[in-house]
């Protein structure tokens, strides 16, 4: 029995208590949450609780805010007074696995930035960059849940049909603008029944915390296929997503007004509760700094997009994933996509010593995430990275 | 043991076998298959064998095309030689479950004729009422896992937002232009690899059958969400399908070439193979029958539809299913939504007493489907069956 290291400044310290899904060379994948550079096996931890045996956290997710904030409790005062040490292993000596079984994943469209810089890209002729409907409602789409992998797993560059505009026919091969969005994801814990609605006062009792996500865009196939029933190819090859998932009430320091929304929304995604987050993200390419996307910026708040998906009676079930869609600020090096950040490939970034628009292969993308916690101190999303292979496969 | 009856001109002869998951009163779901108008349990038949006494066919599914054909022999034989009595169960006194589990559920749009009527509902100022990808691809977008539902569901009228071309705001409220649309749905059996592509001649080896789908579509509510990310809560409250999967060789004898594909598709969209199908739907309103839609006209075969879904290196999984999209052939009694039954609307049909336009409270849609069988028989699909309940809530 001793006490668990936090070095002085980890994002990983008693404010925070992620938890995630990990495994060692002689035992199969189960719950632990992250204590400064440490794994505690929650297995060993709660030794008569399934749910932590589990090798993913959706059992512990469908038991609801009550067991939430009760193990959470129960883990700061574990933390503080010391834990065998054969529940305790050092992060680099773990296997890091997917958190959670994803059900639903539906990704939405939230900051107001990342809209105008599409809408001005794309419909350049139009003097106002937003579509009629975006104020009005989250907008969002359902993607691929069974390609939504976790950090570390490499992506291979997709193939698909493109067309240029001068094209005369459209061409198959390798995607030439593979692009990133960085985005947080949040999980149902909670579902809700068909016909049941959850409003914007209720997301606490449904949300179980957030990740990190990158929504891989290949921007030439998106942009042939998806008028009109939107993205398809052009997302479903992968999305990427951070081990450890930030609980609820780890974000609570971070909450904030979203910014002033006008026209005001319909009463169904109005709430008396603040649900924009002081999240700032940071986008590494091959380990260099390009972009700090401010959460704080989104338009939309979770809260409301959980509650516009459900107010049509569509049932939500543990382990849906909702994306908030590509966090974007008003600066340059806060955008959170590339095909922004490089003006749609106008303006290359100097990555190195080499200038890039889209991502090469054998290109390295971190994304990371940190919140203010409720002391002064900082927590941590940990990071989402991955690597991209050259294409396979003949066309 | 006696010979289970199967009455003149059945759609459920040994031709068909489809498979499904019921219940008594006194017994958990398990896996069933209709023979006649009996559902014989195959728990019962195969006591050894743990996929049958399970509550999706996701199991069985999952262990491939031999084991399906060996099991589909092994039931043609049992048929003829008689079953244990306790073994079979006629289908008014069971209750029908979905029959799978799903894991992602994508809908494609491969009736041409659907698709030039909406051009021209939606688009009348083009002179070409196909967008220009229509013919190069199989479009399609992600639809809703959590909320596929069997038939014998209600299904409540959805709420959401619409704004009319002239209104100066979104109003809330139920939707006022419910529909359906009558599809084939294709259940992926066998997954594949992230990476890995299934070509148009692997469908077999991969697809477990077909069932019948309604995709219900609030019209007003998707007109005004569904640019540029395609349709969400116009679509995701609902989806029907109906609870036999028929196998896909009992289908062989439907199986037919495509219309003309022109201009020639890609090289990873070309088989060998014929999967046009022969299948003619039939839409009951409020028992009236309104349709024949012709699936042998549908543009893209199902085979297709299926490789171009992985040919970016998307994963499937054992569950997935792949909606047609709305089956209608050039006739106005063959198409298979109301919207264009109807014109937009414009043109009531006569139902019963009442001119009806789109879905009321209180309707009850049924979509049914027939093949050809191998001796000049047919077989059926059984039928969807959804009754419309009135919206709840308040906005």
């Amino acid at each position: 029995m001793s006490s668990i290291p936090i070095p002085a400044g980890s994002l990983f310290g008693v404010d925070n208590l992620p938890y995630g899904v990990f495994s060692t060379p002689d035992s199969a994948p189960r719950v632990g949450v992250r204590v400064g550079d440490s794994v505690v096996d929650l297995s060993r931890i709660f030794p008569g609780d399934d749910v932590f045996a589990a090798p993913s956290l959706n059992a512990f997710m469908a038991q609801g805010r009550p067991r939430w904030d009760e193990t959470r409790s129960a883990l700061v005062e574990l933390v503080r007074r010391g834990v065998a040490d054969d529940a305790v292993f050092p992060v680099p000596e773990v296997r890091l696995h997917l958190p959670i079984e994803v059900a639903d994943y539906v990704d939405f469209y939230a900051s107001e930035h990342h809209a105008a810089n599409l809408g001005r890209l794309f419909r350049p002729q139009n003097p106002e960059p937003l579509l009629p409907n975006w104020k009005h409602l989250p907008v969002g789409y359902h993607g691929r849940s069974g390609t939504v992998v976790v950090s570390g797993v490499d992506v291979v560059r997709p193939c698909g049909q493109r067309k240029g505009p001068n094209d005369a026919a459209p061409v198959f091969g390798p995607t030439v603008r593979l692009d990133i969005e960085a985005e947080l994801g949040f999980v149902v814990g909670v579902g809700s029944a068909m016909g049941a609605r959850i409003g914007p006062d209720e997301f606490a009792d449904h949300c179980f915390g957030a990740v990190v996500l990158n929504d891989w865009s290949a921007r030439d196939i998106q942009a042939w296929e998806y008028v009109p029933l939107g993205p398809n190819l052009g997302k479903s090859f992968a999305t990427s997503v951070s081990p450890w998932v930030v609980p609820l009430a780890a974000l609570d320091a971070a909450r904030i007004a979203t910014p002033l929304q006008c026209p005001e929304p319909l009463p169904y995604l109005r709430g008396e509760q603040q649900w924009g987050l002081d999240i700032e993200l940071e986008v590494e390419w091959n380990g260099q700094l390009v972009s700090r996307p401010p959460y704080a910026q989104m338009y939309w708040s979770p809260a409301q997009m959980l509650a516009h998906l459900t107010v049509n009676g569509a049932a939500t079930r543990t382990g849906d994933l909702l994306g908030s869609g590509t966090v974007s600020g008003p600066g340059v090096r806060q955008r959170g996509a590339f095909i922004e950040m490089t003006w749609g490939g106008a303006k290359p970034v100097r990555i190195g010593d080499a200038h890039r628009t889209f991502v090469e292969d054998g290109d390295e993308i971190a994304i990371s995430a940190t919140a203010p916690g409720p002391h002064g101190t900082r927590i941590g999303f940990g990071e989402v990275r991955t690597r991209i292979l050259p294409a396979t496969g003949e066309p």
